[in-house]
């Protein structure tokens, strides 16, 4: 019998406690023996809950529970989760999270703690949600230095996006329709302005590359600036505009950032819409593998979570497998690469001898159509892409958002 | 160290020996000790190999080896693989394979010597190439009771139905390009019947389901009646055909089949081109996940098996998870599904009674243009597959390959 103690009884943790009663047979068939869940700890009042016996206000107490052998954090934040799980550790229990948060902030001193203790912690549901990305990147792609990864890692922005392309919606009415769905919050910062899959990604290369588990460099650029317009220049061009969280093994170490990028119809992420997620892998052996599936919600990444408990109950003292040896993190614009943007004035002849001068060998595109009269869109030459973001910082014709147009 | 024998150095083999020797240094890192290939026995000549010296021609003296830990069967077919690998199980080794016959028809054997002997027995490279899904159905999914798994698990007849859609090749001729691509072999029966696509599907319910490796009443069609036209009516349907091997839990058990079916355009397996393969999940609490990448070739399959023996190195005397407790296979045609197909005569009022008669509410689909001017399709109302199935053989009207029907 492994028994489990729940920090936080909210969307995610009520999860967990559902699926841990619901398919507590199936799991105690799995792992051979059952998977209690023996407390939960949460501020609020569940008293009309049929498991309200399991309630306690007192974390302090839950942590000191010799009886409870794995501690599920779902409080969400850094404190106080992290100096429970800190503590959890210390008093030789196993902690799962979910908290992406928690990892990246107070990651390398909970797994050097961990280890010290000789416990597991594991968090596969940060990351993706119910999909399975943190286990078969350790695992089954073992035999593989990966080369990179690309995701679309928030829901609430791809269904943003989804909406501006698919219902011609503005940014400001698509965000208020995905709060009025649910699927984002009323403080939408962390969403939108591509934090959340920043950790994200951060979390990703440390599995994939080894590097420390911070986010310090990484470049972060949101969807705020997109428009409905940039929408209809990705159709004309057969191409989809995603918020893509990327980590690329190249010379001396790994870039990582967060950025819109225009994609190609046929990419792999290109097609993955509305609340979706997906986690495209390329490995030296196994090449192109991708992930898709639910990146949130309630039950999707409980799954994960408790995958993560049948992982220590069934391997309590778990040899692990070692991380690769690191990669440094390098200036995330370093990469050779092609921008897009709007330029919101005719093209004339002056506003073309502009473009040219900042940047020699851009596309001009123009689309037939009264919405398209004023303005026209550039896609830069390929070049380095501090110095091509520095370009449009000095351009003086009035643009759009500044958007990564992945070849071809 | 872990010592690795090899059992067949053709393809798959082959890279399993590249992937051990060129990324040692990153798979001594991860697992904490080397994974050193100690021997290989292959009948053909190999002494031009700079690893030329690690090869015999005798199974017996390689399996007899007391350093050897781990015997990676890559050799095909059911014998000798079945007897070689009961004699390294009896000798107290591990095993790791890639091949699907040997694990339906002797996996029940294997698994119960494993078990007897304490040795583990893995096979993740037989289905799915290089994609992980056995290993994230048992693990990351553990919780979940697995409602279908629905997978394009052949990645020849993918190429072949995307030849036939895009290039408007016959089957014929798309089979020959294959072929000369080397996607196919010179016997293209076990791929093109389906029995390629049954072994994989059986070996994921036996995952997925707890069923016994048996693929028996488990119904099979390939594509070698499909033709070009079929395509055409898919495209004018917004649909693709695909050959989706199909397991799914239902009342009382589950049922298992392998058949050509007309996905909805956005169907998550619609857009799965080429040589690609994917596998789509739906469990009870994650919903839908899908697993997507390169269903063959040779590091692809080696990166999986070289997982598999990552996994052993780490975890040598593993409490394994249990498989679910085991459904009951259903008949496959049980189901209520539609079906197409297309009636190779004139849409004349006779027809249509004849049609009718035999398909009362189906909807007639006529497309404008020569190439349809001698023909129409039907697509049948839901019923009970075996009955529409049979009521085809009734049909006196010519037609052409019965299609399931995916509803929307």
């Amino acid at each position: 019998m492994a028994r489990i103690g729940l920090l936080g009884h909210g969307v995610v943790g009520g999860g967990v406690a559902e699926i841990l009663l619901k398919n507590a047979e199936l799991l105690k068939g799995r792992v051979g023996q059952g998977l209690e869940l023996a407390a939960i700890c949460d501020l609020r009042d569940f008293s009309a809950l049929p498991y309200a016996s399991l309630f306690t206000k007192d974390a302090q107490a839950l942590l000191a529970r010799p009886d409870i052998d794995i501690v599920v954090e779902c409080m969400g934040g850094v404190e106080p989760a992290r100096s429970f799980v800190l503590r959890a550790i210390d008093s030789g229990k196993h902690v799962v999270t979910s908290n992406k948060a928690l990892v990246v902030a107070a990651g390398e001193e909970i797994i050097q703690k961990a280890a010290e203790k000789g416990v597991r912690f594991l968090y596969e549901a940060s990351t993706g949600g119910g999909i399975p990305v943190i286990g078969p990147l350790r695992q089954n792609l073992a035999a593989n230095h990966i080369g990179s990864i690309a995701g679309i890692l928030n829901g609430t922005t791809n269904y943003i996006l989804t909406r501006m392309r698919d219902g011609g919606a503005s940014f400001a009415a698509a965000l208020e329709e995905a709060q009025q769905k649910g699927y984002a919050e009323q403080d939408p910062a962390a969403d939108v302005e591509g934090d959340d899959a920043r950790r994200k990604i951060c979390i990703l290369c440390h599995v994939a590359f080894g590097s420390p588990l911070s986010d310090e460099g990484m470049f972060t650029e949101g969807i705020t600036l997109l428009e409905k317009q940039d929408m209809l220049y990705a159709r004309e061009l057969g191409r989809s505009v995603k918020l893509i969280a990327l980590g690329e093994r190249v010379e001396g170490g790994f870039r990582a950032s967060v950025a819109p990028a225009m994609l190609p119809g046929d990419h792999p992420l290109a097609g993955v819409s509305d609340v979706f997620n997906a986690v495209l892998v390329n490995g030296d052996m196994v090449g192109d593998v991708l992930f898709y599936g639910r990146g949130a919600g309630q039950l999707p990444t409980a799954s994960a979570i408790v995958g993560d408990i049948v992982d220590i109950a069934l391997h309590p003292s778990d040899r692990a497998i070692e991380p690769p040896a690191p990669l440094r993190c390098l200036d995330a614009l370093s990469g050779q690469v092609r921008l897009f943007s709007r330029v919101l004035c005719p093209l004339t002849p002056g506003a073309q001898q502009e473009v040219e001068g900042l940047f020699p060998g851009a596309r001009l595109v123009t689309v037939e159509g009264e919405a398209f009269a004023e303005e026209f869109a550039l896609i830069t030459e390929e070049g380095v892409e501090s110095e091509l973001r520095a370009r449009f910082e000095r351009f003086d014709l009035p643009h759009g958002a500044v958007i990564r147009y992945i070849s071809p």
